[in-house]
C-alpha cells in the first residue's frame, strides 16, 4: 500500500490493482491533461490534472464501497474502473470530445479497446479482473456502473469540489463525505438515504454555480471554440484521428503550432491572445432553427458571415452551446420511505434550469479588430433579434479578467 | 493601529475610533455571546462569538469604504457603527429577540440609548462622532445605513461565511472580496456593479442553504423554543427586562438554573437534554389560522394540548416559525445599464423561497417520554391534517446528530 | 451510528459506547470549557471547546486503532478513554490545574472517581467496560495508555492542529493522517514506522511555534495569573474545592464576580481589562533561586514588592513559568531498523528547547497605573539584573493586539 | 483595473503597467512552466505554474509598497519587477538553471536582454519605466531590489505558502500578511519591525520543512538528474542554447522525445518511469573531495562506475547536491532597538542547518535493473564508507509514493 498526498482529500491510500495501474503510460498520460482545459485562461490557478482527479475518484469509490459493505473482486473491479475512468479522454478533455466523436465515431467513455491491451490489460489480468467488465463500468453499465458514471457517481463528487478548490471560487457546495456515507442500493438503483434532500440539492447547486462561473465562462468558451476548430483543421491537414486521440495537451498545442494551417491559432492559444465576442445573444433573440444546426451547417453560416463582412472565412467562429446539463436533477433520494427523483422533490431543479437558460448565450467570435464588422453582419445573417447586439459594456458583463 | 488575527479574514487592522471602542465593556460583552446560540448543540464547532463577527463586519466595512472612496469622519462613523452593530443584542442573540421586543418594546437594533452613555459615548465623542448618528446607521437609516444594515450589508457578508466556516458545512458561497469591490452608490442606493448577477445569487444561495442546514435545524429550534419559554418565565419570576437584556449567554444560563421556576429547563439546556418533536407538520397540513397566532394565543393552545394529553402544561411547546426571510432577494444589480432587483432578474429567488416553504415545519415539542401522547393530541387540537403525524423515521430526517 | 460535523476532521462517526457517553453531563460540561481558556483574549476566534476537541481525539483514536488492527472490547475501551480524557479538567482547563493540585491533591488526569459513578459508569458498564481500566488509560497507564496520554498520543495530534486552525496562525505543522497511519507497537512501545523522522519533527515544530505564538503569549499569561490568584481567593472565601473542580468556565467567572473578595478580578477578566507587565525578565537576568519558589514563597515576594512600592498587596502578581515542555522530544521513530528517540536523532530538539529558553520570561504584573512603580521596585526586591527593566517598546514585542 | 481570482490570495487586483505586461508572450509563457517542475511526480497536485506565482509576488509587492508608503513611478517599477521576476527562467525552472549557466554563461535572474525588447519593453516604456532599471531590481540590485530578490523578498513569501498549499503538506508556516505589514527600511536596509523574531523564524522553519519534504524529495531529485543530463545531451545534439532557454516545459519534453539521443529519457520522464537509487549516502560516508567536483569531473566518475559495473555509461547518474540554502538566516529583525541578523538571534538557524546536513544525501541513480550492480561498484569507486550501502528498506525511508 502507498499513500499519496492530495490537495483535496489529504492522504489517498492506494493498494491492490490500483498500485499496478498507477504507473502505466495510460494513467501517467493523464498528468499531462488539465482537468479544466481552457478554463485556466480565466482562472490561472486551475492547473490541476485528470491524473489527480482520477486518484480522487478512486479514493471516493473506495470509501463508498467500504460504506456499502462491498469487498473482494467486485469492489476491486469498481476501484479499477474509478481510477481508469478518464483514460479515454483526448487532449484537452471535454474540449475535443465532439471532434473525436465526429472523426472516430466513439465517445471518450468507450474504453474497451484501450483497456484490453498493453500494460493496463496486464495489470488488470494480474489481479484476475476482466478488462471488458471494467470498461463496462467506465461506460456506466451495470449496477455498479452507477457509482462510476451516473447522476450520483463519485466522479462528479470529486470534480465539483476539486474544480472549486483550484479555481478559488466558493462554490464547491458538495458534502462528499456525507454523500458517500449516504449511498445505498435499493432494488439495484443507487439512491441517497432518507434525510438527504439538501445534500442532493448541494450537488445540484454546485453544478449550477460552477456552470455559470467556471465551466461556461465566455473566455473559456472562446478559447474552446478556437481549439475545436484548430483541431478539425489539424485532422484535415492529415494528422490521424488515432494519433490525435492519444495526444496530451501539450502534444496538441505543439502539433497546432508546427502545422502551417493551424500555427496561428496554436500561437494565439499558447499566448492567450484570444478572439473576442462579436455577438453574444440571449436565448430569446435566437431563432429556433439555429439551435439544432449540425457541424457542417454551422461552418456554412460562419462562411456566410465572413463573406458578407469581408473578412477571412477561417476567422469567424459560431458557438451554439447545448442547454447546460443537469444530470444531478435525476438523483434519487428516499423521502418518507419512497424513492423520489430530485426534480420531483425540489423546486430548485426547475429554477436552476431556468437560471441556466437565462445565462445561455449564442456567441460569434472573431479577431479583436474584426469584432464590430462581424458583429453587425452576423446578427443579420443569423436573423438575430436586433437587441442581441449587445453594447460593449454589456459584453464585458460577468467577465472576470477579460 | 493594531492587527488582530481572525480565522476568516486573517489579519484585521484596527485603528482610529475602533481602537478606543474595542475595550469597552459593551463590546467585550459580545465575547460572551455566541454568534449561533443554540446551533452549537448540533454543530459542536460553532462556538464563534459576536465579538469576532463584529470585528469581521468592521473589517469588511473598512474595505468597502476604501473601495467606495469614502474617508474622513463620515467613514469613521460607518466603521464605528459596523463595529458596534450588535451591542444591542440580548443573551443568545436572535433567540431572545422576540422576548425583548415583547417586554421592552424595542428591537435590538435600536441602540440610541446604549451608545449615548458610558465609555462608548466617550469613545465616540473623543473622535468627534455623534453617538446618535452612529445609532442611526446601526438601525440602517440613511444612505450609509444600507452598508451596515440592509440587503447588501457587510453584516451578512461576514456571518454567512463565518457561520459556514465554523459549522464546517460547505455552504459559504459568498465571494465577499468581490462583493465588497462591486458595491457602488447610484442615486443614493447601494447596488452591485454590472456583471454581478451571479455574485448576488451566491449570497442568496448561501442564505437558503444555511437556513436549511444550520439556522433552522430542528435541534436548534427545539432548544430555541425551550430557551425562549424559559426566558419568559424568568421575567415573570421577577428578573427585570433591563437586567435581562444586558446578560451574556452564561449569565442567562446561570439565572435560569438558579431560579426555581426555570431550573429544570436551564439544566436541560446546559446538558443538551432536550425535548423531542411530538409534531412536525408540513405547511400543507397546517390550517391558515395557526400561522398568525400571537404569543398569548400560542400559549393558550399549548395549555389545551397539555390538558387533553394529561401532561404538565409547562412542558408542551408550540413552535410556529415565520416564513424564512429572503432579504437578499431585493439586492439590486446593474444589468444592461439599469438597476434591477434580484427577484426580477433571477428565477432562483422564487425557487429558493419555494424550497424554503417546502422545508418549513410547525413543531410541537415535549419531554421524550410524552412525545407520543402529546403528538396525537396536538394534531387533533390544532386541526392538523392527519398526514402531519410523521412516523418516527421521518422525524429524524435531515437531523445530523439527534 | 451518528455522524457529527467537525471543523477540523469534517465528519466524525460516533458509535458504540461513545454514543451513550456523548450525552452524559460529564461530557456535555466540556461544551462549556474553552480549549484555550484565556488565549481567546489575544485570538478572538479561539473559542473552541474541550467537547469538540474530545470528539476529535476520539476520531483519531478510532483511526489509529483501525490502522493498528485492534478491535473488540480492547479498542472500545481506548475509544471511551479518548472521548473521556478531559472530563477531569477544572474550569478554564490548564489554568486551574495547579490550584486543583494544591487544594485537592490530585491531577486532573486522575479520573477514577469521576468515571466510577453516575451516567458515565452506567454507560461504560452497559458496554461491558470496566470504568477503572478506562480511567487507567486516561492516566496514560498500560500499553494503550500511550495512545491516549503520551508523547505520541492522539490528544496532541488533535489539539495542535485544532488550536492553530481556530487561532488562525499558520503553525499547525502536524500531518495527523500520516502520523496515525505510521503508528506501530514494538515490544509494547508505541513508535513511528521508518521514514517518519520529519513527520515527528513536524509535531515538535508545531509545539514550539504554538508555545511561542499562542500558549505562552504574554496577554494570556497575565490573564492566567489573574485567574489563578482569583481562584485561590475564591477557595479561601469558602467555595469548596469539589464544587470548584466541577465548575464550567462561566460558573467560575460568575462565582468570581459574585464573591466580594474576587469581584474586581472577575470583572476585569470578563471585560478584558487586564493588568500590565511591570517586569518581563529574560532567563539570564533572573537569579537561580527564583526558579524553584513554591507557591507560598511566591506570594511572599509579591507582598514584599507591594509593600516597598506602597501599593495594594493583592494587586501584584509574580509569574515564574516552568521551562516550556517538550514531551514530543521523546517520540520514538524507527531509523535504520532501530528505535531512536527524536532527541537522539534530530538537532531540532535541542534548538527548539534553546529557542524556548530564549523566549522564557519572568513576569511581574500590576494594574496599569502601578506598572512603573512596581517594576522598579520588583527588580530590586527580586535581585534581577538591571537590564531586566525592559523599556516600554520592548515590553510590547511579540504582542499581537495589546 | 482587473481582478484575478487566485487560490492563495483570493482576488488579486492588477492595474497600471502590470495590466499591459500581463498578456505579453514573455509572461504568458510562464503559464507553461510549472513552479515545482519534477516535484509533481511525488505530489500529483503540485501543478501550479510560475504565472500564478508571478501574480502572487506582484500582489504581495503591491501590499508591501502600500504599507511602506511608496507610490508613484518608483512603486510601479518595483511592481513591474515583481511581476516579471521569473521571465528569465528556462524550461522546468530551477532544474535547468545550471545547464543554462554553463552554456549561456548567465544566471536566469539576469534579464536585461529580455526586458529590453519586444512587447515587454514597449509595455514598460509606455508607462515611463526604464527596462534596464526594472531588470536591476529583478537581479536584486538597489534598495528596492531587496524586496524583489533578497532574504526578505516577497518571492519567497509567496512560493513557500503556495508550494505548501498545492502539495498539500502542512508546512507553509509563513504569516505573509504579518510579514508584509512588518517590513521597514532602516538606513537602506530592509528589516522586520520589532516583535517579529518568531515571524522570521516561521519563514525559516517553512524553508527547512519544505526542503526536506518537498524541494529535496529523492524522487524529484532523481527526475531532476535525468532531466539535467538529458538537457545537456540535447544541447550536444545541436539544439541551440538560446532556443533552449526560451522553451516551455512541454517544449523541452517534446524536444527530448523527438531527438534520438534523448528519446528514452524523455519518455521515461513523461511516463514517470524513473531511475532508482543505487547509492544514497549520508554526509559522513562521503569523502570531502567529492563535494566540489565540477561538472566534467562528475561525468568522469559516472563513466568510471559504469565501466566497472559493465553497464551503459549513459545510464549512471551521480548527484552531489549543494548544502541546502538558508538565505532566510540572514533576515534582519529589530530586537531591543537594534538590528540583528536572525542567525545571531535564533538558535533555530544553526539547528535547521544541522538538520539539513543530516538529511543531505549523495545519490547514484541507475535504471531499476542495474541498481544492485551499480550500487556496489559506485561505493568502491567513489570511496564511500561501507555503511553508505543502505539496505533496500532504508532506501525507501521518507519516500511518500515511490
Amino acid at each position: 500500500m502507498t499513500a499519496i498526498k492530495d490537495s483535496v482529500h489529504d492522504h489517498i491510500e492506494v493498494e491492490g490493482v490500483a498500485l499496478d495501474l498507477l504507473d502505466t503510460p495510460e494513467l501517467q498520460r493523464l498528468r499531462h491533461i488539465k482537468q479544466l482545459s481552457t478554463v485556466r485562461l480565466v482562472y490561472p490557478s486551475a492547473n490541476h490534472t485528470r491524473f489527480e482527479h482520477s486518484l480522487g475518484v478512486y479514493h471516493l469509490a473506495s470509501r463508498a464501497l467500504e460504506h456499502l459493505g462491498i469487498s473482494g473482486r467486485r469492489a476491486e473491479r469498481v476501484r479499477a474502473a474509478a481510477l481508469l475512468h478518464d483514460v479515454g479522454h483526448g487532449p484537452y478533455g471535454h474540449q475535443t470530445e465532439d471532434v473525436i466523436q465526429r472523426h472516430a465515431g466513439v465517445h471518450h467513455d468507450e474504453v474497451h479497446g484501450l483497456l484490453d491491451q498493453g500494460t493496463v490489460a496486464r495489470g488488470l489480468r494480474d489481479h484476475d479482473l476482466d478488462p471488458s467488465r471494467v470498461a463496462d463500468l467506465v461506460a456506466g453499465d451495470g449496477e455498479f456502473g452507477q457509482l462510476v458514471s451516473g447522476e450520483l457517481d463519485v466522479d462528479r463528487m470529486d470534480y465539483l469540489v476539486r474544480d472549486a478548490h483550484h479555481t478559488g471560487v466558493p462554490y464547491g457546495t458538495v458534502d462528499h463525505q456525507r454523500l458517500v456515507r449516504s449511498l445505498q442500493f435499493v432494488d439495484g438503483e443507487l439512491v441517497l438515504a432518507a434525510g438527504n434532500v439538501q445534500t442532493a440539492e448541494g450537488l445540484l447547486v454546485a453544478r449550477a454555480l460552477m456552470n455559470a462561473a467556471v465551466y461556461r465562462h465566455h473566455v473559456s468558451r472562446i478559447a474552446g471554440a478556437m481549439l475545436e476548430r484548430a483541431s478539425e483543421r489539424l485532422l484535415d491537414a492529415g494528422v490521424g484521428i488515432e494519433r490525435f486521440r492519444r495526444m496530451a495537451d501539450h502534444d496538441l498545442l505543439a502539433a497546432l503550432r508546427e502545422t502551417e494551417e493551424t500555427a496561428e491559432l496554436g500561437e494565439r492559444l499558447r499566448d492567450r491572445d484570444l478572439y473576442k465576442r462579436a455577438v453574444w445573444a440571449e436565448r430569446d433573440a435566437v431563432p429556433d432553427g439555429l439551435l439544432d444546426l449540425d457541424y457542417a451547417a454551422c461552418r456554412e453560416r460562419e462562411r456566410e458571415i465572413a463573406d458578407v463582412a469581408g473578412v477571412d472565412p477561417e476567422t469567424v467562429f459560431l458557438d451554439v452551446p447545448d442547454s447546460p446539463g443537469m444530470t444531478e436533477s435525476s438523483v434519487r433520494v428516499i423521502v418518507n420511505g419512497t424513492i423520489r427523483r430530485l426534480d420531483e422533490q425540489s423546486p430548485l431543479v426547475e429554477a436552476l434550469r431556468a437560471a441556466g437558460r437565462t445565462r445561455w448565450r449564442l456567441g460569434v467570435y472573431a479577431p479583436p479588430g474584426d469584432v464590430s464588422a462581424v458583429g453587425d453582419v452576423a446578427a443579420r445573417v443569423l436573423g438575430l433579434d436586433d437587441d442581441a447586439l449587445l453594447t460593449e459594456a454589456e459584453r464585458r458583463e460577468s467577465s472576470f479578467d477579460d
